[in-house]
């Protein structure tokens, strides 16, 4: 996330709409012949998919690890290094999806092609938070001035917390946190936010982000509780559902990094306001314009 | 299979022999860059191949998930609507396979992409229906007046019920089916057929079915027998062996939705009527005319 | 190994070098719309992506089975024959892992199209040796008349005995085997060299390569060992470090299969001996020139 500052994130953003609104055609001379390897070491067909589908409608070829914690030399006690010299060879481009925090950075030290971050363990999921960000300047038509209300697991949740991040880059934004007492805010997040001079507070009833302009919602992670009680006891505190979309601006968004559970009720999904799904498809986009950025 | 009624399939028909035909460099500009998904949630290698080959020889691109059920946000509590308009904006067109019936076509309600059915637990395998009717045709040149024998599996075997539902659409088909006692043919099927005016019968014996022009024979399914007992009796009960083939009509075909164990002995796969290797190919021509259709 | 004389070894190297040096644009002319399918019935990511990468910058296109073995017909009790048969349908060359011996080659025999072995077993990895044997060319500028210096594990590692099996090609060449007691090189290779007048002989300490223009470090494979206390006496045998590299002459290469553990030590990754890294980038040349010749 620190390699993007405002500048940066504004002209991915400029360059992710060029690159929606080109005719497919035109997007398959942007790349073409260029070879993206995915490779995750855990599973996560959402993200794996989107870079994908980025790469293919750039024009480019995918080589695909689904699961390269089994199937790959790591479990012959490779290195990450030596992983990432061997796909040099390979693929102009990879994207590394890892359960343990900075491998995909380790990768990237020792080769000459880029390594993209698909989301190293709790650490980080930076393509997340810019496809993230782009949504709201997409959906609101600005990053800045405005109340964003982040809600739900912000403890283990990696992409709340990136998010959080990178809001550092914006100005005027107010953030409101409205967590389980089970899962708060870390204070790496308040800390940071704190330094960057944004504003913010912790909140503990929807009542309070009636006015945001952004609800972003997560998921309760029940891989991350150590058991099904803690589990039990976060979940459903937070549900959005018709009531709370009735409480909120009626030019509002409601984001979700998906999947989701239960804590978006699905009788919403009609609301105009729910963006969940255009901010899926946001992430080809941006990742294509990463790819662009990156190889063009 | 209720979406296709004769006309309907004779067109496909048309169009697959049509694309075969057509040289490798002008199939390949039916679909330049268009995106099928294929996301299987029970493996099946053969399928997802060919909806594969079909998708790349057009020009395509793929996008791949071969183990939906451990990878995907499945396992995480994503619903399988919200999986489709994720995947919606990743691809145009999506092939599901899935152990739970009728999975597919939810998936298809929520969005705008066609969904295919690749195959939905015991109910319906229609893909392998078309090429299985569409060799028939091809073989033979017509899918009228004929008598075709289903032998093996009809209870468990989604691939004959699929095809003798197909079957509904022909004129003056006489069906014979040779099932052993363990796995007869249902009252589902039989009913349709009665209903749709299909002339069948059961018999219990190859001698039955000497004269016809199609025998359909199919694998005994291990995995849906509760006991070894029982699948022992079932297997080896009607296997097609040279003396079988003597008995055969000369201008007959003999069909396998494959793979097959061992109810045809390899020692005739050289018999110009052992047509079920030509049928497995059969599947790629049939899916690029149905993936034409829906996006060309 | 057999089909491999010399002449056409010496021609697939021209080959794959003049590949290498096209470039992207016109490499991409070669293959189009050609299909490859890759079946891995033992996951092995570094080939399979090798042979992936060779074919879409051939401009062909790829179907990959990353795990044949739990998610195709095999389970069902499909024979090889019958698989192969399928894959015809679907692809116009197949490029085959298997961990039996003499599968590929079954496969080979019932189909049209090529069938690449891409490992089977304990046997061979023919593509692995042919990629060694250019890179000794590519970085020596012959194959003639060189020490070549082959350590670790020569029992049970695949890629060391196809390597002195491909060295009968050779002319003037000197073989040195530095194996730890516990896996010696086996009477297999030894006779087969002495056959083809290959001279070679046994040394028990880096004393004896100094002069080596080709040191070929292998990985002790700790998957064969029956028990944990003779993989730990096998290992660190024979450790190429800072100390050996300094005894070893000015113009020599250093070479491993990949990958590797800790019979390399990383601290020589950067001098310019150590030339596995571009050994791994050579499989991609070496696998287009093949898939050039037997599509193009």
């Amino acid at each position: 996330m620190e390699q993007f500052d405002r500048s940066h994130l504004l002209d991915i953003f400029r360059h992710a709409t060029r690159l929606r609104h080109l005719p497919r055609s035109a997007q398959r001379k942007r790349l073409p012949g260029q070879i993206l390897a995915t490779v995750f070491y855990e599973p996560s067909t959402r993200t794996r998919l989107s870079f994908e589908s980025a790469m293919v409608r750039l024009g480019g070829a995918v080589l695909s690890v689904e699961n390269a914690n089994e199937s790959s030399s790591a479990t012959k006690g490779e290195s990450i290094e030596d992983t990432a010299r061997m796909l040099q060879g390979y693929a102009d481009v990879i994207a590394m999806r890892h359960p343990e925090p900075g491998m995909p950075e380790r990768a990237s030290r020792v080769v000459d092609v880029p390594v993209i971050n698909a989301g190293d363990g709790a650490r980080e999921h930076p393509t997340q938070a810019l496809l993230d960000l782009y949504t709201i300047q997409h959906e609101l038509g600005q990053i800045d001035d405005l109340h964003i209300a982040i809600v739900g697991d912000l403890k283990y949740g990696r992409a709340p917390r990136s998010l959080a991040m990178l809001l550092r880059e914006t100005r005027g934004t107010q953030v409101t946190f409205l967590a389980p007492p089970t899962v708060p805010v870390g204070a790496d997040i308040t800390s940071a936010l704190t330094e960057a001079g944004v504003s913010f507070r912790e909140a503990s009833s929807f009542d309070a982000i009636a006015g945001a302009d952004v609800i972003y919602q997560t998921r309760i992670q029940r891989e991350r509780f150590a058991d099904q009680a803690s589990y039990e006891k976060s979940r459903g505190y937070y549900v959005i559902d018709q009531t709370v979309m009735d409480g909120l601006k009626r030019e509002s968004i409601v984001l979700h990094p998906l999947p989701r559970v239960d804590e978006i009720d699905p009788a919403i999904d009609e609301d105009p306001r729910a963006a969940y799904f255009r901010q899926a498809e946001n992430g080809v986009y941006v990742r294509m314009a990463l790819l662009d950025e990156l190889l063009g």
